[in-house]
């Protein structure tokens, strides 16, 4: 067989355009491909809804690659080893409670779970806006491609909507604070001191729908609340991820 | 249970310098963790070797995330087809012979299987300068944090010993640079035109042994080569990683 | 009528969408929106050839908006005149032969003469290698967002392809360049002396086919040839483009 | 006739300060000239005033060139079909009341229009500072350089004296700012949600005289308003520029 | 003996990996290694306590190297003489009560003194966050190393514990802004004007627990207690490392 | 006693400009501030040469700081072990002739040592040009502060006239470039391969006078004979700095 | 003659340290060397008075050299003639009242004046703080290398005493807000619109000591006092500088 | 009198407008504003000859400001005495043949001078090109503002004719580095050691006509020459500019 570059071209450019045109209209919009993002959106796939994965990198995993301090290792704790099991992530106890992980397969394997499951992702995209017609819902991002903003071009986002949208985006809670800044109904804190084991507990509470449409979960729910942060323990975020789908998933279903 | 930060710092920081202890001497170094990198490092751990994939930036998957300008498709010709397969990547057909995968999830499978296989990641490692001895074969790595460099500071390097090094770090031919920089009997003559059929059919022929202990694969092997350049088509780079494997394992066997 | 912005952003994406799959096989691709690029496309495309304008800024015209040191005039001679008077633009005589125009106004005009015949452009477009075969033609581009080399991210391209190209990209001669450094049997001799009478003389004999398949106009054509420069003087660059459509004609109908 | 650059530069020197000295007492000095700056300086000029258009980049045309996220198209609704009409910029229809047209022969056309009906464009100039007497209005603007203050240099800037001025500088709504910080009774806002069908009906009711001398117009009118935000549609911009040109007329009138 | 690159980097990695583990749990934790944090943490050290000094960059020595507008000199008064002769740091009389040493030999004095009370150095590792838990105290530093800082990447800390903490940062007094920041009961006020003689005698006065577990020493001292500012006179600085070092260890023993 | 900032700001001028005028002519510049020109300085000066030590850093100890990849410990072999405590660097032994101390303490102690010997430092000075006279000796370095170079800014050097030179500039060699690219008989080879057992023979071989009036010495020498390259192992250095001394001293007795 | 590189170098060294530690104690510190500046500081040293005037950057002059947006053109107003000519700059009449010179000239003339008169010039010098004691008047300023801050380096600053200081700083009123920053008593209001006729009455009114010690002139009097801003018409600078100087006069006489 | 802004802005532009239009055609083009250029013109304005000054920056005076290492003095030698006499600049001997000025005095003097001479001065101009006709003749400067080089536009220059042409652009060399690049028989060797005795020598002998119509003076002579470089030392500077001044007219005058 001969390869084509124009055929190549076509292709690339046919598919991936199509998914854009499809996904206009999604079911869910996760923002933040980082482990509590990756999660929820995984576990809302598997449930049958559309889930965009919106992530203004050109990789996903977020924070997780590096571990902590650049070791590429990350720590669970028992309550989330299930989670583990789930997205077959292999771990080596370390003390009682405490299990070990590599950060590059913890962030592999999330995202093929998430590609199994039916996520389609959005890379490079940049959320500058989001969309509150007369209902008061949040019912769409306003994107533009992340390397249009680093080369400090001016040129105008478009649009995709959702019924619902995941804030995922860790310490920045980005969503969050484009509804605050416009007039909406939230306070974004901003994080306290790093107490891991307050952090753990508070994510799960935090987790919950902060403006109509819009679940924050991971960090960003610890962002938005003021409370502690967390290190290199991951554990509360899987579960955060899991908790945010359900919610998005009643949310969908009401 | 109480987590507690210390101990989580320990955790991290322990499992991870004991695994860096551990592979100051590996069988293979694969140095570049785009889609050849990671297709070698996984084969070759399955094989049972002992591999370290060093990759400078903070996530794996090189140039593939991006897909063809920023659209994040690959297409695959029919001649790696069955690669996707042992990879458990998805595709859909476009035209007879051409199929197209995410390249999110061809990321994500590939790092997953080289994960599963054994592969130890150093990511944000750079590779400085390279080791060669009195019996003239390459023998280790000079290696430093990537972000030492990105922030100007002069700091000494460290080595890794490997029996077999493979440069699978695309256009910039890293290694071969090395080699060819300080004396040795490479010549690195960049990549000609891009043509990507014949690209895909060099790409397999000059994939080998380029020095004592080192060879090429990948993009790397074609700039070496001063060979033909590809698009977002990615068979060739899966089909010379796995040849890279079966040549690296019968040198590792001699 | 309700105004609706995912409608908005499915027609964007969708007409823009069939344009480029649709120019992925085009007559002839000029390259460079600059004064002789807008000439030969606008001409060009007036005898019905299917014509993409290709250019790497995300507003066309080139070095013609600032005029001479940010005084935004131009100065036409007499031979060009009626080139001027083609497309519309307005002069004042200043000295016998030399006539003045607002260069904002040349731009304008000269970009909507080639819009209203038809050429197709796509803006934000760099061009990072050519499409050779075994024919020895240039037969397509290889291309990338131009905000992707701005912002130093690592993603491939992808190709169109074209039975002619014009280097229309001023003194760096770009198309030729990549011909030049992978072994094609041209050099670029970089330009001479500013000397605006002989510049403006031997731009129309350099105006020619410098590799089958690839027409250089205006200061590229100069340029090539190790010609002289001009200064703020238009007349030359109209007529190169002029003949350069010519050229191009004639080529595709054989 | 031999062309001789010395006087190449007199003509373009000459001529252009000439207009330089002959626009320092103008009637409508628009600033910005993006799509309503282009509009409203087109039919001002129409009527007979004497118009500059300031802007502070090299090119005219501002976010207009990107349509929505690099694709090269921009959407005009029902209501403004006319003016695209009046203008000459070709479209096609979406769906109802929906049509596309190419973001490059928008621009082209719209700034033809306003050279034809006599437009002097001053690119390359910031302005400063405003020009407010004794009579409390503002009479004039405070010029520099774009260039000077890309590079840093502390340079003192010139003045152009205006009967009226229309702030069309988009976001910025950059003569509201001015007139805002320096003790004017003038609040800007910023703009609210992306609400496209919101944004068209406001825009029109907030084009206005904001201060004495200064109409508002396009996106900066929405901004001191505290508005909604449109993505690429332009229809409201266009009707914008037009009602701000019937303002600014009566001002002048009166 | 034939040295072998392996051996020395497991050398070095095993031992610097085993003090890391070793002062997860220290007594003391300095931060900022110029004059007052050296002083304090050689003081300590000789009282036998576990004394690390964080510092952000990779030399230590602080604003004392660069002595008074790069004249490498420091001056120091009569009261903190006998600190000098501690130290072994030689001077010259320059009119009664002021004597000049040199900066270079002060820092090395210092630091070598530091060393063999057998205090632990970890350079390049900045502070992110405190460790406040359940009993309100400042429990340890939660800490990355610089260059992630420098280089813009997102990598999550780790944590150290400690009994003490004295902030020794400077005018910028990092820990207390920390805590300020985090709603802690802490208000930096920042420095007043330069008075050297004022300054020399408020450092001492308020050296002292700013917080439970968190000494001030200092420039860091004055600049939260808004007080004045010194030139290059080094003696209030030495002085108020021995207030800090006493301090401390009173705290360390109840 | 009442401190005076004008009297502080006297006794530092006065007694470092006192400095300057003094080293105008000085016996021997030793260049780089690096383990070798410490070792070299401290020993000739305890000859009772006077030496300057010219560093163009704020800080002296060059690349020894940051130990191995930011991990602060340095390694010295069993025959370099004598210079370790002839310089009080304490040390711990990790395999038989292997040697590992603090890259704090080592810097710190060999500075103490030169400062107790008399050497005098001039950091921040640059070395722009070197001075050379009819009789074709280096005789004087021509200097500029450092941050006149960092800051862009054009300023003429001064000049500081010696008998001797040691160039231990580390692989910049920049006293041997700067011989070199000016037409003297020296060729920079560049360094070679690491290999670390090697580089340590070498460089005893290597430190020589390789101009006359120049003595190049540390990795300088190595990277001038086009030798091998070095890890975080010090034992070299020091020993080449102590025969550079060696060196410098008899050609100032001659 | 042979000229000698090291006695250069000393005369250089010798004769700016011994006016560098005559200066630490002078009658009156002008900061700024801009048209007010320079003028004030030519007429009290005119007077008697022993003048230093600090310049941050490398060159004289200020916002004169670029005239009106880089036409180095400045326009003088009939009342300040007879100042034009007392420092022999010459001018030409464009309209009744208004004057025209050429700035380079302006400048040169200043400054020329200033030497005569026995001015000592400290240029490269940035103040980064004032020096106020206990009778609460501004007794000296704390200064530092400009290429300092430029570089980035952290470097204690030296102090000069002065009896009275001018602020001549221009628009960033640098001693004014360094007063208010610390809690004197100042509100810096910052400028008002242009109006040239009368910033040129006010500046003279705001012309007067602002705080025990201190006299505002030029722009800096205006932009503290919340006045009017000025276009490239000098003659009101001249005659604040010459208001400036009678006052510092009369202070020192008190 | 009422100050009015327009009028100012009229005055400045239309006075430069006509300068800059008459100096299209000069006698003599000095480039480069530094003490040999700027007596070089002052020396041939006051024979009669029309000059322009080109300077690329906004201040003029080059290297001159910044003395030796940021000590504003320079060094005259006997030879030379007699010029700074001319030019009114006081100095003080230090040794006997040595005379030390304050290098601000020496720039304003020079540059006052050259203004009363009639010298017209072309500030933050930038050389881009050179003009050679068929007579292989220098006759003209292609110029462009200097912010716009420095803000990266792409902006078409203009031209200024003139019959001889100075280059004092000093290193740097420009006008004979641009007739080497493209072609002219000139080599530009770069400056040897630092040798002030002989550099002072040999400027002399290297001030001369290097290609018709162009003479090189000052450093620019020397560095052509291949010759020494000079410290901070003057003389010969001002007798190179004498020297060209000498030649420059004797060319004119045949």
């Amino acid at each position: 067989m001969e390869l084509d570059e124009i055929t190549i071209s076509r292709a690339i450019v046919a598919s991936q355009l199509e998914k854009f045109l499809d996904f206009m209209e999604m079911d869910v919009a996760v923002v933040g491909a980082g482990p509590s993002g990756l999660t929820a959106a995984a576990l809302l796939a598997e449930r049958g809804h559309r889930v965009g994965l919106i992530e203004k990198k050109l990789s996903v995993g977020g924070g997780m690659w590096g571990g902590g301090m650049m070791f590429p290792r990350i720590v669970v704790q028992e309550e989330a080893r299930r989670l583990l099991d789930r997205f077959a992530i292999r771990y080596t106890p370390y003390r009682e409670g405490y299990y070990v992980s590599s950060s590059v397969e913890a962030v592999s394997k999330l995202t093929a779970a998430a590609c199994d499951a039916g996520v389609e992702f959005f890379t490079l995209f940049s959320v500058e806006d989001v969309m509150i017609h007369g209902d008061g819902r949040l019912s769409g991002l306003v994107l533009n491609w992340t390397p249009v903003e680093m080369a400090g071009l001016h040129i105008d986002p478009l649009t995709m909507g959702c019924r619902v949208a995941v804030d995922a985006t860790g310490h920045d809670a980005v969503l969050a604070r484009l509804v605050e800044r416009k007039g909406g109904e939230i306070r974004v804190k901003g994080e306290s001191f790093m107490w891991a084991h307050r952090a753990e507990n508070e994510i799960l509470s935090h987790t919950r729908e902060i403006f109509p449409g819009l679940v924050a979960c991971g960090m960003a729910a610890n962002a938005i609340a003021g409370e502690h942060r967390m290190g290199p323990v991951f554990g509360g975020m899987l579960l955060s991820g899991e908790r945010a789908a359900a919610l998005a998933d009643s949310l969908l279903r009401t």
